[in-house]
C-alpha cells in the first residue's frame, strides 16, 4: 500500500446529511414554535385588516382534578397540574374570544402539535374543527357557546400518538392564520385508553382494568413454588414527575414520535430501555452482592424514586434484579395507560438460548459435576404482562403479552424481550414475533440429568419434564390474593393438548430431549421445611424401594447457598450417606441435621438454600435424585401509624425492628413510602446489635384521600428481604 | 431524603456473579488447554504404567491445498495453511502411533474443542471414535491402518458449530486419558456446507452454489431502474486473513459459541455487527460527502481490505454506504459457506417505519413543499440474500432470506434487519420473524401526492402504486449479466395474487393509502435521457390532453442534485412554464435546457440528477406530476495488463485515465485489486489537470491459476464512481 494515505488522527467525521431529508422527530421534549401569524402569501400592503376577525383572549383547558375532564378520563389521581386525557374519549376546553362566535362566518381550529417538525400526515400536527362539514381525525364540536365563550369538545383519535401535546387556537382569515402563543400550562398529556373500545389497549374486564391501570399498590411474589413469599411494592404511577419520566424514557431511547401511538412498539422499546445494556437505560443490573455504590435490589420499596432519579440524572440507576425491572416496567405501563401486571414464574429456565433443555451433569458416581453444569434454573423470575391487540399477528393472538426488561443472554444478542403473545406461547406458535420462543423455553424446558462417561460423552439418565415453569402467579384484581395463571401459559401436564403443543414447538425447531431412560425402582423425595433465617433444622430424605430385592444407594447430599438465579454461591453442607433399603419396604427416612451456624455466615442476597441429593443404586446403576429449595423466612418489620388519617393532617409512621440474631447487623438501611401519603424516604443505621431494637418515627402529611398503605423494607448485607406494611384509609 | 446516602463517585461496580454459573463462551479466540493426562482418580502409587498403551507420535491433518481434503470440500481456494472443511462431509487425518494400532485392545479418540469451557452437551467438545460400537455425533472410522499409521475418516455433524476447532488425539487407559498437546498448526476450520443435503444451508442448484459460495468476482447494480449502472467488486472471501476476520466479527459481537451452528442466528448477528451503530461494528456509515478521515464509499474496490483493517484495528472502518455494507456482508456469508448474493432494489422506500406509504407534499399551487416532504425513496438500495432452511417458521418459507446491514431508522430501534423470508415477503406473511414487514414496505410502498390546504390538513391528489420496488436485480449465476428477480418479491402489478397479498398485509396492520383520487384528463411523461457527466442536455416533458376542452397547466419543474438516498443536496434548476394544451391534442412537448455548468459545481457523491415536474390544471384542479432520475454516466478507467499470465510470473497493470473536463480534478485516489493476482493497492494524485491523462503502472505476481479480473476505481470529490476492469486467465 502506498505511504501517503491519510490516517485518522481525530475521531472520524461522520455525517448523515445525504441519508435523510430531515432529522427524525424522536423527542417529546423537542419544541418548535408555530408562528403567531402565518400569512397565505397574498398580502395587502400594510398590516392585514384583521380587526374584523375573531381574536382569542383566553383558553381554559379545564384541567382541575375535580373538573369536567380528569375524573371522566380516570386521570385525576396524577399529581400533575396539566390536563391529562385518554385518547378515543371526548374532553372539553373553553375558548374566550373578543366577541361572540358566529358559526356561519368565523373559522377557528384548536391545533395540537407534538415533537419537532410537526406534520399533518405524520399525525404530529392535528387541527380540530368544530363544524360538521370539516372534520379532522380528531372530531370536534361546539358543546356550548355563551357570550364570547365557546366550550369545545374534542376527541383525540383512538390511535393517536401518546405523549405531551402543545395546544394552540388558530383563527383562519383570508390573509392568513392568526394563532395563540404557546403556553406551557396549556400542554395536554394524551394517554392510552383501556376504557375506549377503539383503542388497541381496550380491556373489557372492569376489575382487571381497575387493577392493571389504576392500582398503585402491588404485590410481587417470590420464594419457592411450594413456599411462596410476597413483598409489597409502590408502583407510584401517579406520583409527581413520574409521567414526565416515562415520556423521558422514550425520548432517551430516541424513539420516533410517530411510533408512540402503537403499544407494540412502545412496549418493545421499553423492554430494551428499562435495562442499561446497549443504551444507558433506566436500571443497572447487579447480581454480585456488593451494592456499595447504589441501592441493593432488595431494598427498594417503589418505582417512583427510580424513575425520577433516572430522568434527573439521565444515567442508569443502581441496582436492579428481575423484580425491580418488572416493577418499574409495570409503573411505565400503567402510567401511560397500558394495562400491565407483574407475574412470577417459579423455576424459570434461563440462559439456554431458547433450547428446551437444561442439563445437569453428574459424574460417574452420581455426584453433581459443578464445573460442567452451567445451565441455570432460576428459583423464580418476574416479568410483565401487558394487554393489547396484535394486528401484526394472525387473528386471535391479542390479549395479554409478555414483555421482559431483565437483560438476558438471548440468541438475538440484544437485551430486550417481547411483546410475545401469551396465547401463542400456550399454543406453541413460536414463529410469531417477538421472542415467543424464548419465553416458551422459560416455562417449558426439561431438566435433563446426564451422566458423564470416562471418554467425555454423556448419557441421559433422568428427564424431569414438569420441574420448569411449575407455577405462574400474579396478584388478583381488587384483592391481595394470589392468582394462579399457569394455565394461561401451558396446558395441563400430560394432557393431549400439551402433547400437541410440544409437537408444534418441535416443528419450529425447539427440540426436547428425546432419550427416555428406564424408570428405576427406587424413589426419593425431599420433604418441605419452613425455616426462619437463623434457625437450625432437619432435612428429611424419604426413600421408597418398589422392587423385590434389597437396594443399596450411595447418596451425595449437597447443601448450597444460592442466588435466586439458581447460581451457587457456596457449599455449606456435604454428606454422603450409604442407604440400604429392604425389599418392598416403603418409607425409609434419612434425616440430615442442618445447623444454623453452617449456613448463616454464607448467606447472600435472598436467603435461599438449595439441596440436591443424587446417588446411584449399586445393584442396578439407577440414578436417583431430588432437589429442594428452602426459602429462609425473614423476621418482619413492624409498621404502624398514629394521628388523624385526614388529608394534609400530620401523622406519624412508626417502623420497628428487633434483631433476633446472636450477631450484629451492620450498615442497615430502612426504607418507607406510601402511595399518596409519603414519598420514598430512608434511614441508615450503622449498627443494630444482637437482640436490640430500633424504632424510626417519621411524620407525614397525606396528600390524597382513600385507602392506601405504608410499606417499609429493611436491608443489610447479612439480612435482606425484610418487609412490613400497614393499611390505612385517609379521610378527605 | 436523609443526607447520608452514599453517592456514586466512581463508576458503579457491577457484578454478574450471582447471575450465571459460568461466563458465557462467546469467543472463538478463547482457548483453554485440555490436560495432557487426565487421571480417572484411582491411581496406583508412582507414575502410571502407561508404557503398554498407545503413544501418539504424530498427527497429520492432510491440509495441503491439493491434498485429499481441501479440493473435495471446495476449500482449496482459501489462502490459509490450516485444514478447512465443511460440515456434514467426511475428511481424513493421519495418526502415527508408537506401534501398530490393535482395534480390539486400543482405545483412542480424536477430540475437537472450541471456545472456553468446552462441553459435550453444548457441542463444544466432540470426541470422535473409530469403532462401530461407540460413535459420537461426529461419525468416525478407520479408513486405513498400515504399520503404525492410522488414517481416520471424520464427518463433522451437519449442524455442528462453525469456526476454528482445536484438535487432540486421546488414548484411553485404565488410569486415565493421555492426549497430545495443543498444536496450533493442527487447528481445523469447519464451515457451513451448501453441498451437504443435511446442512441447513444446502443449495441444490449447481450453478447458484458455484456463484453464491465460490465466486469472488461480483457485480453490483446501481443507477436508475431504466438506466442501470454496474460496478465490479472483489468479494475476496478466500484472501489471506479474511476467514479469521469473519470469525473475529462474531467474537466482537460476543456471540455465544453455541449459537454459531445456526445460520439464522449467524446472519442476524452479522446484520447488526457489520454496521458500527450500537456495537462498534465493522463499517461506519457516512452520507455527508466529506471523507477526509477515511475512504470514500465509492472508492473501495473490494471487501478484504475492509475486513482485515477491522480485525487488526478492532475499530469501525470508514466509510460505507449501502453497497459497501452489502458487499462486505456478502464476503462474510460466502467465506463461512452460507450462499449469499447482493441484490439491488430500484426505488426503495425508506425511513417510513414500515408504513406502506411515502408522502410527497405539494402546496396549494401544486409545487413541492420541500420543508414538509420528509419521507425519502432511495434511487436504489442494496441488501443481501442468503440461502437457508427456516425451521423457526412454518414449512415452506426456507430458501432465500433478506438480510441487510445498512443502518436504518427502524421501528425496532435497533440497527439490523433479517433474516426475512423472501417468500414470506412475496406472500404478505408479515408476522414471521425477522423484520419481514420492513422489507415488504421497501418494495411495496405507495407514493402518495398530497396537497396541503390552508388549514394545515392534507388532501390526497395522486397515488402511484408502482413506483416503489420497480425492479430487483442480482448477478446471474456463472455470467456477468443481470438477473431480474422482481418476481421473487412481488406478484405482477395488477394481478389477482397481488391484490390478495396486499389484503393479507393489511390484515397484519400495514395499511395502504385508501383515498383514490379521480384520474385526471391531462397526462405527463418525462422522457429518459442518457447523459455523460459534464454534458449539457435537454429534458423533455410530453403532455397529453385526453379531454375535449383546452387545458392550461401551471407547471413547476425542479432539478436537484440528489444523493442516491433521494435526499436533495441542492437545487440547480427551477422553471415554471405555463403550458396550454389544445383539446384531444396529443404529444405537446416542452423542452427544458439543462446546461452542464448549472449542475457540475453542485455534484455530490454519486452523480444523480432528480427532476420533478408538478403542476395544477387551472380548469379542473387536477394535479399532474412526473419524476425522473438522470444518472450521469462517468468516464471510464482503462485497465490493461502486460506480461506472461502465469502463476508467480511478474506482470504489469496499466491503469489510465483522461480528465475529459474543462476543470481540474484534485485529490484523486485510484484503487486497484484482483482476486488471486493483486492485493488492494492505491495511488494518490494531488492534481489531474483539465484534459490531461495519468497512467499508473504497477507490477504484480499472480498467486493462483484460473480466470480472474483486475478491477480499478477512481475517486475524487468532483467525480465519483469511475470504474474499469479487465479480464485475464492465469496459467498454472
Ligand atoms: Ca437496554
Ligand atoms: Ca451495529
Amino acid at each position: 500500500m502506498s505511504a501517503n494515505e491519510p490516517v485518522a488522527k481525530t475521531p472520524p467525521k461522520v455525517s448523515q446529511r445525504g441519508r435523510a431529508a430531515a432529522p427524525p422527530a424522536n423527542s417529546n421534549a423537542d419544541k418548535k414554535e408555530v408562528p403567531e401569524f402565518e400569512p397565505f402569501g397574498l398580502m395587502p400592503r400594510g398590516p392585514p385588516p384583521l380587526v374584523e376577525f375573531l381574536d382569542i383572549l383566553e383558553v381554559d383547558m379545564l384541567q382541575t382534578q375535580s373538573g369536567v375532564n380528569k375524573p371522566h378520563h380516570n386521570t385525576h389521581m396524577y399529581a400533575n397540574d396539566r390536563l391529562i386525557v385518554r385518547r378515543g374519549q371526548e374532553f372539553q376546553l373553553k375558548v374566550t374570544f373578543d366577541r361572540p362566535y358566529k358559526p356561519s362566518e368565523d373559522k377557528f381550529a384548536v391545533e395540537f402539535v407534538i415533537g419537532s417538525s410537526p406534520q399533518f400526515n405524520k399525525g404530529t400536527y392535528v387541527p380540530v374543527f368544530v363544524t360538521k362539514e370539516r372534520q379532522s381525525p380528531w372530531p370536534g364540536r361546539v358543546v356550548d357557546s355563551t357570550d364570547s365563550v365557546v366550550t369545545v369538545g374534542i376527541t383525540p383519535a383512538p390511535d393517536c400518538i401518546v405523549g405531551k401535546w402543545r395546544v394552540y387556537v388558530a383563527v383562519t382569515t383570508p390573509y392568513g392564520i392568526r394563532r395563540t402563543k404557546w403556553d406551557e400550562s396549556r400542554d395536554v398529556y394524551v394517554l392510552f385508553n383501556p376504557w375506549a373500545p377503539a383503542d388497541s389497549v381496550f380491556l373489557d374486564d372492569y376489575n382487571e382494568r381497575l387493577e392493571c391501570v389504576l392500582n398503585e399498590l402491588g404485590v410481587i411474589y417470590h420464594g419457592a413454588f411450594d413456599d411462596v413469599a410476597e413483598r409489597p411494592w409502590n408502583f407510584g404511577q401517579f406520583d409527581y414527575g413520574v409521567l414526565d419520566a416515562c415520556l423521558f424514557v422514550m425520548d432517551q431511547a430516541g424513539m420516533p414520535i410517530t411510533n408512540r401511538s402503537d403499544p407494540i412498539k412502545v412496549t418493545r422499546i421499553a423492554s430494551a430501555m428499562l435495562n442499561s445494556r446497549d443504551d444507558d437505560g433506566v436500571l443497572e443490573g447487579n447480581w454480585g452482592g456488593d451494592y456499595t455504590y447504589g441501592v441493593a435490589p432488595t431494598s427498594w420499596t417503589g418505582s417512583s424514586e427510580i424513575l425520577l432519579q433516572f430522568s434527573s440524572t439521565k444515567r442508569p440507576v443502581c441496582y436492579a434484579q428481575c423484580w425491580v425491572y418488572a416493577a418499574v416496567f409495570n409503573t411505565f405501563l400503567r402510567c401511560l395507560g397500558i394495562p400491565g401486571r407483574v407475574v412470577t414464574n417459579f423455576f424459570s429456565a434461563h440462559d439456554n438460548n431458547g433450547d428446551l433443555r437444561t442439563d445437569i451433569i453428574l459424574d460417574d458416581k452420581g455426584k453433581i459435576d459443578k464445573l460442567r453444569t452451567v445451565d441455570t434454573i432460576w428459583n423464580y423470575h418476574c416479568w410483565n404482562e401487558c394487554f393489547m391487540t396484535r394486528p401484526d399477528l394472525p387473528l386471535g393472538f391479542g390479549g395479554w403479552q409478555v414483555v421482559d426488561a431483565t437483560p438476558q443472554e438471548t440468541s438475538d444478542g440484544m437485551y430486550r424481550c417481547g411483546p410475545a403473545s401469551v396465547l401463542a406461547i400456550k399454543h406453541g406458535q413460536l414463529c410469531f414475533q417477538f421472542d415467543a420462543r424464548f419465553v416458551f423455553a422459560e416455562v417449558n424446558s426439561d431438566v435433563v440429568f446426564k451422566s458423564r462417561n470416562r471418554d467425555g460423552t454423556l448419557t441421559t439418565v433422568k428427564v424431569n419434564t414438569s420441574h420448569v415453569g411449575r407455577m405462574v402467579l400474579t396478584k388478583s384484581p381488587g384483592q391481595d390474593t394470589r392468582r394462579d395463571i399457569t394455565d394461561h401459559y401451558k396446558f395441563k401436564e400430560g394432557s393431549p393438548e400439551e402433547r400437541t403443543v410440544l409437537e408444534k414447538a418441535e416443528e419450529y425447531g425447539s427440540e426436547r430431549e428425546k432419550a427416555s431412560p428406564p424408570k428405576g425402582d427406587v424413589e426419593l423425595v425431599m420433604s418441605l421445611v419452613e425455616v426462619l433465617v437463623g434457625d437450625s433444622f432437619e432435612l428429611k430424605l424419604q426413600f421408597n424401594n418398589t422392587s423385590n430385592q434389597t437396594r443399596s444407594v450411595d447418596m451425595y447430599v449437597n447443601g448450597n447457598v444460592v442466588y435466586y438465579t439458581g447460581v451457587t454461591s457456596s457449599e455449606f453442607l456435604f454428606k454422603s450417606p450409604e442407604v440400604t433399603l429392604g425389599p418392598k419396604k416403603a418409607g425409609k427416612e434419612v434425616v440430615i441435621q442442618v445447623p444454623a451456624k453452617d449456613y448463616m455466615r454464607k448467606l447472600v442476597e435472598q436467603a435461599n438454600l438449595h439441596f440436591i441429593a443424587t446417588g446411584k443404586v449399586k445393584e442396578t446403576g439407577q440414578i436417583v435424585s431430588a432437589m429442594r429449595v428452602v426459602t429462609l423466612h425473614t423476621p418482619k418489620l413492624t409498621v404502624e401509624v398514629s394521628g388523624t388519617a385526614k388529608v394534609s393532617e400530620k401523622m406519624l409512621a412508626i417502623i420497628k425492628f428487633t434483631n433476633p440474631f446472636k450477631f450484629h447487623l451492620e450498615d442497615v438501611y430502612v426504607r418507607v413510602e406510601g402511595p399518596g401519603i409519603m414519598p420514598p424516604n430512608f434511614k441508615h443505621y450503622s449498627l443494630v446489635t444482637a437482640g436490640s431494637s430500633v424504632t424510626w418515627t417519621e411524620p407525614f402529611y397525606p396528600r390524597r384521600a382513600g385507602p392506601t398503605r405504608l410499606m417499609a423494607s429493611l436491608d443489610c448485607a447479612a439480612l435482606r428481604q425484610v418487609y412490613g406494611q400497614t393499611e390505612l384509609t385517609i379521610e378527605p
